[in-house]
């Protein structure tokens, strides 16, 4: 579902940078989310109260317009996830690099070029390789992307950040980052329900307006999401905290529970300790890329977890009961929220 | 399944202590049952190669004998499961503190005693209260205990440990910790389902003998565990690092995530993180109990992942993306035992 006015932008009508909206100081992302948003909005009041169950939700909203032209680039396991959600309603081509990739995805209902340059013309190109490549992707696409919104999965916005500085003026590119994840690989792991009710990140870069804004937040709505727009900053700071941190602390589990009971985890371990260290299972390279791209906010996140657990080592160390039980109730309000 | 040796041992032959067995220096907990403990060794003879999947194993093994009287003091989530995988093999009778889980338990099938004191004579009693009110009740049953194996789950063997050397000469104390949990609490969370495949360690005091431990075997067998023996020294360092450490993560990512969104979880976090946290919606009674009667150990295991987590920011610092790596990779390999 596309509000018309996202369409119309691209007609030639004066785009609205992004940047025309923000405030000064930079607001959290649930205030940022109140910014006069007019297109979000707008999709918001057509598709009534969002329901639980995205699919029956979507189901019951009337479609509007034919589908877009929605090329993707990289079909692993966020962009074949997406492919697969985004077909049913779009007309959906991708393109991929590995030979097997690519058939893979033919042989699910994907349409498939033979080239990058042949996802283009479209309405929205989204750029999904592993993090190293989207830039690079996203610069190639750049030069000739036309009318289409260039929208990209990077973890880490601030490389794109930097790179839509120094973009051809006439582009337009915005972040889109699905908070979602399995411990599999590739298009084989690939699947729409992945998606379903996740967090998608839409995230503005100096190349964003609000008809390209509006898009990424139609597009992340019909892949089954629920939008939160922030910014580059907000968004690093965020999944320094919720990715980053979690794969760190994960792994450091899995280290120290490895050499305590001489490698023989399975036979000693419950599943609050299969729970804990499950993104321990990350790819050591697609990890190591996240945790390198935003050195600084996981260094700070990594800084403050240790600020938490020292407190929780003084408590135990003054055999204080109820300042212990006093962090743990907080940490355990918090995680109820999640529930 | 209980060996004849085991039941044999109780009617008056010379009891074989656990410390016959020990030698020293003391063995990592694979070695330990490598040690020579004829009824462990003779009750996997019994019964075969392990199959995964404990009914069908179970099924295939002739039985031996009538079902055993067994006690169990606490119907909690722990002794609750116990109670209703251990009644279709044994006598099973069961009593707590509160009116209603009695009353749960009763129409679960689970046969209720109106006292502690009533839970005698027995086969086995198995103590599976609070943390707390374990050694009191250890305590006040082995004045009389007679023939019965007291058993109990505490998740810290120390003060068990530290009570069985004053307890009465003529009673066996066998520690029986269930490596299982779920978020749920009391009779109502309760399941054999539980404690399938789980590991159950088997831990010895100097009020054990080979009949005893052999028993605690055979009752976590007939639960549905793996049963693995390790000294309670070994125990307590082994959770501290497996159950304690996951805890304090947990609650120091749920907070740093809740302060970097604002509260915000729901609308901005991924599975990963679900997962990851999970572990922090433990009872902060209970938590602060287990952090608080292992701390030794407990910090002893902070320390060790704090220096895993320094070695991670060293790499990210340095920009060093193979040191890294290698670190993920070593972090993965653990985990994968585990999947």
């Amino acid at each position: 579902m596309v509000p018309r006015r996202a369409r119309g932008a691209r007609c030639g009508r004066r785009r609205r940078r992004w940047s025309d909206h923000r405030s000064a100081p930079e607001p959290r992302p649930r205030a940022v989310r109140r910014l006069p948003i007019a297109d979000l909005r707008e999709l918001r009041r057509a598709r009534g109260p969002r329901e639980r169950g995205g699919a029956r939700g979507r189901a019951r909203c009337p479609r509007r317009g034919a589908g877009l032209k929605v090329s993707i680039a990289g079909l692993g396991l966020i962009g074949g996830s997406l492919a697969l959600a985004l077909k049913t309603r779009h007309r959906v081509s991708g393109f991929d690099i590995d030979a097997s990739t690519r058939e893979a995805a033919l042989a699910a209902g994907v349409d498939i070029v033979g080239a990058l340059e042949a996802l283009l013309p479209a309405d929205a190109v989204i750029v999904a390789t592993p993090m190293a490549a989207i830039v690079p992707t996203l610069a190639s696409l750049a030069q000739r992307s036309g009318a289409a919104v260039l929208l990209d999965v990077a973890s880490v916005r601030a490389p794109v950040e930097a790179f839509a500085k120094s973009a051809p003026n006439g582009c337009r590119i915005v972040g889109l980052h699905p908070m979602a994840g399995r411990s599999g690989s590739g298009f084989a792991a690939a699947s729409a329900k992945m998606l379903e009710l996740r967090p998608f990140l839409v995230v503005p870069t100096v190349r964003s307006d609000t008809a390209s804004m509006a898009l990424a937040g139609a597009l992340a709505r019909d892949a089954g999401g629920e939008v939160t727009v922030c910014s580059a900053a907000q968004h690093d700071r965020i999944v320094a905290v919720l990715s980053a941190l979690p794969l760190a602390f994960a792994s450091a589990l899995a280290l120290a529970g490895a050499e305590t009971v001489d490698g023989n985890l399975a036979a000693l371990s419950g599943p609050g300790f299969g729970d804990s260290t499950r993104l321990a299972l990350t790819s050591p390279d697609l990890g190591s890329a996240m945790l390198l791209a935003n050195a600084r906010n996981v260094r700070g996140a990594l800084e403050r977890a240790r600020m938490i657990l020292d407190e929780v080592d003084r408590a135990i160390a003054a055999g204080d009961f109820a300042a212990l039980s006093a962090i743990l109730e907080r940490a355990a309000q918090a995680r109820r929220r999640l529930s």
